[in-house]
């Protein structure tokens, strides 16, 4: 295909109107899509339903060291469930603390509790002048919701395919005793899909923070969801490099079963350091009496260790790869080599990441919402949703279905030819 | 019986010798019994054992809006969870959010978010120069705990047969721009069981707060919690109370069904003006994309509405009334006339509250925990575990089976008896 760049004035005028034409029927259509957020789909979370028959009325409600699960107790999460999600995030058992139903949550509470108490007796940050965060972008609009919210300063690294610029992380965190954190999602990144590399991991590891109090907020959303078989990235172990590295207290690592059994009623866990969890639990015991532990028993007995887990996974994957082939198959076929858009081609995860000409990536976005279709916010993905280059845009392609995915994918990227055209001739103007 | 007060020391001293002869034989039987926290016991969690047969693998698993619950969305609570806890607490559906486990929870976040936000607008907390709580005494120890936590100063106020000093708390919040709050159990109160008069209420209405961010911390966690079909505490609608009286946005009231269904995997909520609510939500919905809604749903279709939770609470009544009546008889039988000890007698809720002799609640709690039996501490039914007299004690006789409420109860008042004379011997010496 010929690169846009390279047409006239006269060429380009013509496809403006030929694509205004194709935009004016396919709003016809009264389309009604949303392909703004990570949702799984519906055929995704019916796999999940027979872990609704695990516990019934005739139950034994004990965990295997014979607690109640109906009962107060077991703060730090049930055994068994312990266990689980420390397979999920490779970690041991001790090392893991079971929780509610939201990762996010944790990672809220990680930030609050530091604010208001410091981190392990540090100063607390509402205390500190000034207090900044790293943040490697494009990524999570949530992670960055947080620190917003907080009055924390946010400072953009720019994400290559191996992860984080690490020698501008290793110039910020071992220099400037501000820096308080970093967000992370080390596997399938959102929104890119990339994974670190083993040498980012063991940069991370090899960390000399100026500050005390400074921790990797390690969000591992995504540790089991590939979407193919043969192909897949993994992702070195965070909490063991670090220990190697004598830095044994610098990472929390976040996770949850959300994307696995289901949003909102799946379980969500924290694994760090012991002297890490040891002051974690000592506020989260002023908290709460303790989690839901019959949801926690429900998923320990429904997926049973991490074989359970990676076997249920590999069915969400037949389900996903389907509906990410044919985005990418799209823009493949009508994008490539006209040089206004690029996109990545994630092994897993749950987001496509496209990148439009600089300054399109709102009005595309606007664009696809006249006609219907619902985008995550262009400049969600960077901090204070301000993407300086007005390019990024996040393609979350699991929610819908085959055919409305279809039309949408159509639609988008009828709004990237159509915008890139109108920015091209504004340019010669 | 004698007061204890009119024997002479010779007398004091056989009873020692008698009591302590008692007291080793008891010590001998090597009880393992606890009686410290408000838990039910296993014969009311299987009243709820039902509830897990509602949800299964075949169920329509949408709202009667159409929204599934096992995707992300709602973060307020479905409709349906909405409408029941309204119901509990007496204010209408809008006026409810439906959170996830832990009332306790919501309180926390409530206390963390006027730390690093402020309340609706006001001066963060953390930036006030002091913050200060008024605390009914004796009251929740957990409740102390979260205001102790995040560094609050709390002031005693002694609670009364019909409520707190309402002249003690109008001093303080009408004139005191310090005092944010002030913690309530409104009804069946945690320890002492006396529910709060229309006066109370009324007068709570009726506050002019010196604090723009003063609000009151309604936690009407036994409101359907009654111990008789015929004799019942009611309590007025508080904010309803608040509403009339001009102060609509005055009160948070929590509750949670951990008491009705099952601790931990229950639901709770926080209800309150529209205005709070807004503000509230804003701040929840940077913390969690939503809590367990399966959850929700559970609760929403197995109790229905609130004639079935009352059903169901009647069938804890019948439970929990033979265990209070078997604890207060034996305290009277054993203790009344004898001037060493005055109790409460409550018409529901979930403690006993005992005064002891000033000077003897530690002694008392200590000997029974050397004898096998475990008690709250002794002092944390008031802020920082310090009670001024050293005289109340909290009595929990839900968990143990009437057997070991039997046994633990005789060494309860042997305990008081023993640590009472050796009182009574110590002032003679």
């Amino acid at each position: 295909m010929a690169l846009y760049q390279d047409l006239d004035r006269e060429t380009l005028l013509e496809m403006k109107a030929k694509l205004e034409k194709e935009y004016a029927d396919v709003k016809g259509r009264g389309l009604k899509l949303d392909m703004s957020r990570g949702k799984p789909g519906a055929s995704q979370l019916a796999l999940t339903m027979p872990m609704l028959d695990v516990i019934n009325s005739h139950s034994d409600m004990h965990t295997k060291l014979g607690n109640d699960t109906r009962n107060y107790g077991d703060l730090d999460g049930i055994g068994e469930c312990r266990r689980l999600l420390a397979g999920m995030m490779g970690v041991e058992k001790d090392n893991v603390v079971v929780c509610g139903n939201s990762s996010l949550n944790i990672m809220y509470d990680s930030i609050a509790r530091s604010m208001t108490h410091g981190v392990n007796g540090c100063t607390p940050w509402c205390k500190q002048e000034k207090v900044r965060f790293l943040c490697p972008v494009p990524g999570y609009d949530r992670h960055f919701k947080i620190t917003e919210y907080f009055g924390i300063e946010m400072i953009n690294i720019p994400l290559h395919e191996d992860g984080p610029d690490m020698d501008m992380v290793e110039e910020y965190v071992n220099n400037d005793p501000t820096v308080k954190g970093i967000w992370c999602v080390p596997k399938y990144a959102n929104p890119t899909g990339i994974s670190y590399s083993d040498e980012t991991v063991l940069r991370f590891a090899h960390l000399k923070p100026a500050a005390e109090d400074f921790r990797i907020y390690w969000d591992d959303a995504y540790s089991l969801h590939h979407l193919y078989k043969d192909k897949k990235d993994r992702v070195k172990n965070i909490l063991e490099a670090c220990e190697q590295a004598g830095n044994p207290d610098m990472v929390y690592i976040f996770a949850s079963t959300s994307k696995i059994s289901f949003p909102g009623a799946g379980v969500a866990a924290i694994a760090s350091s012991l002297k890490n969890l040891e002051y974690i639990e000592g506020q989260m015991t002023i908290q709460t009496i303790g989690h839901d532990k019959i949801n926690q028993l429900r998923h320990a007995r429904f997926f049973k260790d991490i074989q359970g887990l990676k076997e249920h996974m590999s069915k969400h994957a037949d389900l996903l790869r389907p509906k990410f082939e044919a985005v990418l198959s799209a823009l493949d076929k009508e994008l490539s080599g006209t040089g206004i858009g690029t996109w990545t081609k994630p092994l897993g995860g749950y987001f496509i990441s496209f990148n439009a000409m600089e300054g399109c990536a709102k009005a595309i976005v606007a664009k696809c919402k006249e006609a219907g279709v619902t985008m995550t916010g262009a400049g969600a993905t960077y901090p204070y949703g301000k993407d300086p280059l007005d390019s990024n845009i996040r393609i979350a392609p699991t929610f819908p279905s085959s055919e409305e995915m279809a039309m949408a994918t159509e639609l988008f990227i009828l709004c990237v030819k159509l915008v890139s055209v109108e920015k091209l001739l504004e340019k010669m103007a």
